[in-house]
């Protein structure tokens, strides 16, 4: 009988073979001690200040502690919603003071899982929802620079599960991947009728050539925050002259790669410019002005309306 | 500010808040300390005996230590694969010596993850991939009795991620709640021709008023390995006249519904006897014959082919 430990090559989950009579048995504080030295060595570029979870009861700032019981539903079973708060200039959620010292940014991502209980598809056997939730620190600055998008062949998923937030991302996943071996920032995908769809974790939009911004309809895909905020925003541009107006409709992907610009739209990235999809240029093949404004007034709308939005920290 | 803690009512997800105030920050030790006292608590009906984790390099046996990084990939993006091995009358992987005198069924559950790294997408910033593995118990007898089925309304899985055992089974939990709340055992679900697809976890097979065995074609659902089986072992029953043949073909819905026999097939439950799906009646509305016979010849067959294909442990 042979045990299988494993590394990861470009994406792919690959195994190597051991002999199980070298796997130790191990006591709950001698894992512990495991986790604790996997976390020294292994540092990703994402860093995690805290965690709670309702399993805790409270919140731990060890990394090795940040842990989620195997037998949570969402773990085995992907029966979990998220979604992510950003966390800007030092507004956050009032966490313990010595963390609000030093997270000036980063974001809050938070779960509700079904709970632990069994290995079963029904939830019937868990005890109760659980809620976790983690603060990343992200020091990388706003990224400006367009990118390279490709369409995905990856299946979208059906509407139902496009709607919701849950931890069922796997084809967002392999579509990222799949644009990331192209060379592309993600992929785009287009829905059953061949219309533009999403990216796997931000909604697409459009100035046209006439000055309009456009964005695919909400009803086969997740309708962004960020995306939401921007229409709003954009509201402004319109007022000044340099939009004509703003729809929400049905996109081609003719009509896509023919706009003047292109753009990604998300908590992440917040607004990025596409200059290249598929072997198409968009527009003259630079960060287009419109995105790069809709940018700018996505930051400064997210600085100054979060002492209204947001809890200050009291340093 | 507040946190939420939550419960959980017939698998719905609810929430009731609580002042952040009260949360208390937690060492590790303190949070490990609230997970086993939570483990204490909380005692469901399935027994965790063993689990091996390639994070820890060993195997644990305390339920408190059952855990996953919240950070690895298959947590939040659901980028895990998955399989289960049944353990019958003590065959099972050469676990420490301990475990072996008490196991004698259950099964074996292990995960191949994206591993940690951080909340990303892309694999890309996983230091490597994981392998976890839960040894559980199962105590309960082999169950005969004729369960119901109704036509599933959540939608399927695109054939290319339905036809791999990954942690997306969010589809699949909604398709076994809708089952139970219309008091049927699981929901079935049909292609996008209309024709019979598969249960949730499970394969779907039937006899026709003719004796043929047909079971729908493995091109957009998952080849189950105990429905090959089955089809091996049915093949006895053709020499011996029970049955007059056994095809793989699309089944239309009014094909199935007009059927002799209907069972599921599957790891956890191996063959089990449909005798009602929606309100329709299969054959005389019990357990049929067949059914019964495939049934008792996996059970025997696995019980006479474990000493060649599991590995004995030493009493």
């Amino acid at each position: 009988m042979k045990a299988v430990t494993n590394c990861n090559q470009s994406g792919c989950l690959a195994y190597s073979r051991t002999e199980i009579s070298d796997v130790p048995l191990l006591s709950c504080s001698e894992a512990m001690e495991k986790l604790k030295s996997f976390r020294e060595k292994v540092k990703g570029k994402q860093q995690f200040l805290a965690m709670y979870s309702s399993i805790f009861g409270g919140i731990t700032t060890d990394p090795a502690a940040m842990v989620i019981p195997m037998d949570d539903h969402m773990v085995h079973r992907g029966h979990g919603v998220f979604d992510t708060t950003a966390i800007i200039d030092g507004y956050l959620y009032e966490l313990d003071q010595h963390l609000d010292r030093f997270i000036r940014n980063g974001t809050l991502r938070y779960w509700l899982s079904a709970g632990p209980g069994d290995f079963d598809l029904s939830p019937s056997g868990c005890h109760k929802s659980c809620l976790y939730a983690i603060t990343i620190q992200d020091l990388s600055p706003i990224n400006f620079r367009g990118v390279k998008v490709v369409t995905s062949n990856v299946p979208i998923k059906p509407p139902q599960f496009a709607t919701t937030k849950s931890v069922n991302y796997l084809p967002n996943v392999l579509s990222k991947m799949e644009a990331e071996e192209l060379g592309a920032f993600v992929g785009i995908w287009l829905d059953s009728d061949g219309f533009v769809a999403e990216g796997p974790s931000m909604n697409v939009a459009f100035v046209t050539k006439e000055k309009e911004l456009v964005m695919p309809l909400c009803d086969k895909i997740l309708s962004g925050c960020t995306a939401k905020r921007v229409l709003t925003l954009a509201e402004s541009l319109v007022r000044e002259g340099k939009l004509c107006g703003i729809r929400m409709k049905n996109v081609s992907v003719e009509e896509g790669k023919n706009a003047d610009e292109m753009m990604l739209l998300g908590s992440g990235i917040m607004v990025r410019s596409v200059v290249q999809w598929d072997e198409q240029i968009i527009g003259c093949g630079k960060e287009g002005p419109i995105t790069q404004t809709l940018l700018n007034l996505v930051v400064e709308d997210m600085k100054s309306t979060l002492p209204a939005v947001g809890t200050p920290v009291p340093y």
